[in-house]
């Protein structure tokens, strides 16, 4: 009557002998706007300590520029990343799809000498966004290449089909040369969607902000916060940070140079955080000397996605240094 | 390589040039309930100045006096809606499709001299109760008639069917005479059945709230919040209006006329709303003499629902004046 | 041209004559978790006046106290519940599914001489989860037989497919011997999932809170609320009893027997709640033997799960006494 019963949907174990594959983690604790036009404000932001830089097209750029912008973008790629002590991430925001703009967007910016490292795809609504945006890639990227893909939420329907928007881009990774990344939540545009008004503690999005974060990490996610638009009070900006990091968030959209510092200060993990991933990556390393079965530390058992999380953790604790 | 690609899931876009089709707006900041059999308190609500009557056959109407609003709203209906200087919208609030009721008050309120211009469905829980109304709408309005729905959304499993339950309405709506056109939170109800609290800031059921906003938006219906119920509170009623507002409600339903002033006072666009849907429509006119190409406006590309949404902020400020 | 309709799916009405068909009702005010373990505090356990206990084998026994906590949790099933003036939920938690732990310990705590009368199954993430449960229980528990199952709700993605979940485990329980009667909310797991902070409203997890009760009313399951950890601090634990309440929260996580009197009197129903209960169930016996057709109280039409709720009002009051 009893029988063994083979736990098909077990998660994926972790390997107790070598090395954890763990995927290339790359913190994005400020994402800075700079203007796809403006050649001085680009060269402005290499030079800053910065971990993700996105080249605009869209909301930066004037309906008369991005001609400008495209072209500017892609003399920057054709150079080259420049070298820097800490590595950043390079993006290149685009149009939307529905703006008609986006198609001439992604072949300037992907068919030069280098590739950008992220490409950031604004006002995706539904699955059949992703589907043109797979299609695209398809015809431009080669299998060998690979891209990030960074997906901003900022409308109520994208809002209504985030769930659908998160399984589909997940199935069309498996079969296309790129790999989403993290979630954006495009609050201005979704404020004025909504009709809504811009309170000092946010609860008219409260609903949004946080089904965005628990998307985010279902899908394995990194969950990118609202921009906090009056760019001089930087006491605002800290709580605004901290309101976000206590949800969820590791990360916030940034429009000024001047906001870096304070966002990356404040997205660095906390101290008993580190403590914790340190623990648990020398109590891994213990085990694998001697340990058989099944990984615990503290009392929980160890999964895969969570010894992912502590290397993360460790490895963004170090730029705090 | 490169193909040129068909943006079929293009957002319908603004004609260049003649004049932009806006349905037909009826703002409802205030929607007044009248029971349905009290002659007097329905020839009241009519000499006053209220974006909508609600002619009740539901909660306002005891068990034993449904036939008696059935027969009183029909002998309304038949003499036709009163003229006034400010036109309304005048509806009906049928008994929910469960109570057995509401067959029966279709066929009262749908086959007199006039129709109502508003149906008000309360309770509806899933697709399946729009199939049924829809099926009722065929067998009692002709195909050249039209009428408006309102959708009450009041229960927790209305609350999880909510999504599919406006996807099915807009679909629905292609084929049958009517056109959705507001969501209601019925918050009596929905807190009853949850066995949950009423307190001050509503934040026990800020989830549904919010929830219901989202949906109303990503499927172009009016949101109208919840009743305040003490109804001699004036002041609590302008902050709950202000507090729905900031979330993107644009009307409030209303269960004495003494609310109805401050309501629609509350609901009218603000000053800045106001200059921003001016300049866009002056804007745009310019841009039909001259321009070509997509219509942007301070930085944004213009799409057909921002149109519209400009379009009635204008028209909702006049009510002001 | 109008035919008689037939309403399909109208709510269970309520026969009007004979015995409400009301399903055993057992609240669970306070859920105690005792270490499966440990033989001293589980006869503690039993001897406290407390609503549901659940012995456990997760997240309070060491890794490699596993075995143990089988064998000795077996050892007082094969007793027997022991006899109490007021009776108890007995319940067993087993390890995750993931954990690949489960089936064993399914296999030990129900193949002895008493059945526990429920199971409580951890980090349930998706429908497939309950097709492998039931797939466990149809090997394990003879279809005369029937236990209850209390389900976990604690990680990202299990949030985010909580309605199809709640959907699949009404649909199996009609097929299998087991009946689902609560939600659990997992709060220490989910922070640790999002990355998220515990605060002292609980603000950061507020969307999951409230998303949960209301899956749990949509499908007739109770909502049990999160642990409050600081097992010492008496009025907190009772603000936050009374937090949950307001939300439609009806039983705690209890983690130290001296949680147990602030919860189980927290969560008694208010004095209005107990006079609308009794006046409805009055009410509805003067109807019984004199009325006919649709039965109302207080200007409600009232449907069977409305009575239901007022006769679990009535027995929970009694508690109290």
């Amino acid at each position: 009557m009893f029988r063994s019963v083979s736990l098909r949907f077990l998660r994926k174990k972790i390997p107790t002998k070598g090395k954890i594959a763990v995927r290339n983690y790359t913190p994005r604790r400020a994402l800075l706007y700079v203007p796809g036009d403006d050649k001085r404000k680009i060269h402005k932001a290499f030079g800053l300590d910065v971990d993700c830089i996105a080249l605009d097209c869209e909301d930066g750029v004037a309906a008369n520029q991005k001609a400008q912008a495209r072209t500017t973008i892609r003399e920057f790629l054709d150079i080259g990343k420049p070298k820097r002590t800490k590595a950043f991430d390079l993006g290149v925001r685009v149009n939307s799809i529905d703006s008609g703009l986006c198609h001439e967007d992604l072949v300037s910016c992907l068919t030069g000498r280098y590739l950008p490292d992220t490409v950031l795809l604004p006002k995706v609504e539904s699955s059949e966004h992703l589907l043109w945006f797979a299609d695209e890639i398809s015809h431009l990227i080669r299998r060998e290449d690979h891209i990030n893909l960074i997906i901003y939420i900022e409308s109520a329907l994208a809002f209504v089909n985030l769930f659908d928007i998160c399984r589909t881009v997940r199935q069309l990774s498996k079969r296309f040369s790129f790999e989403p990344v993290a979630l954006v939540i495009g609050s201005d545009d979704l404020l004025a969607n909504l009709g809504a008004m811009r309170t000092e503690d946010s609860k008219e999005i409260l609903y949004a902000r946080q089904k965005l974060v628990l998307a985010a990490k279902a899908y394995e996610l990194q969950a990118i916060d609202m921009v906090y638009i009056k760019y001089k009070d930087l006491d605002g900006l800290k709580q605004q940070c901290e309101e976000g990091m206590r949800m969820g968030y590791t990360g916030k959209q940034v429009i000024h140079p001047g906001q870096v510092p304070v966002v990356q200060e404040a997205f660095l993990p906390t101290k008993a955080q580190l403590e914790w991933a340190e623990g648990l990556l020398q109590s891994f390393k213990e085990h694998q000397k001697t340990g058989k079965g099944a990984f615990s530390y503290k009392g929980s058992m160890i999964d895969m996605p969570t010894m992912k999380q502590a290397e993360n953790i460790v490895k963004l604790g170090k730029l705090g240094k």
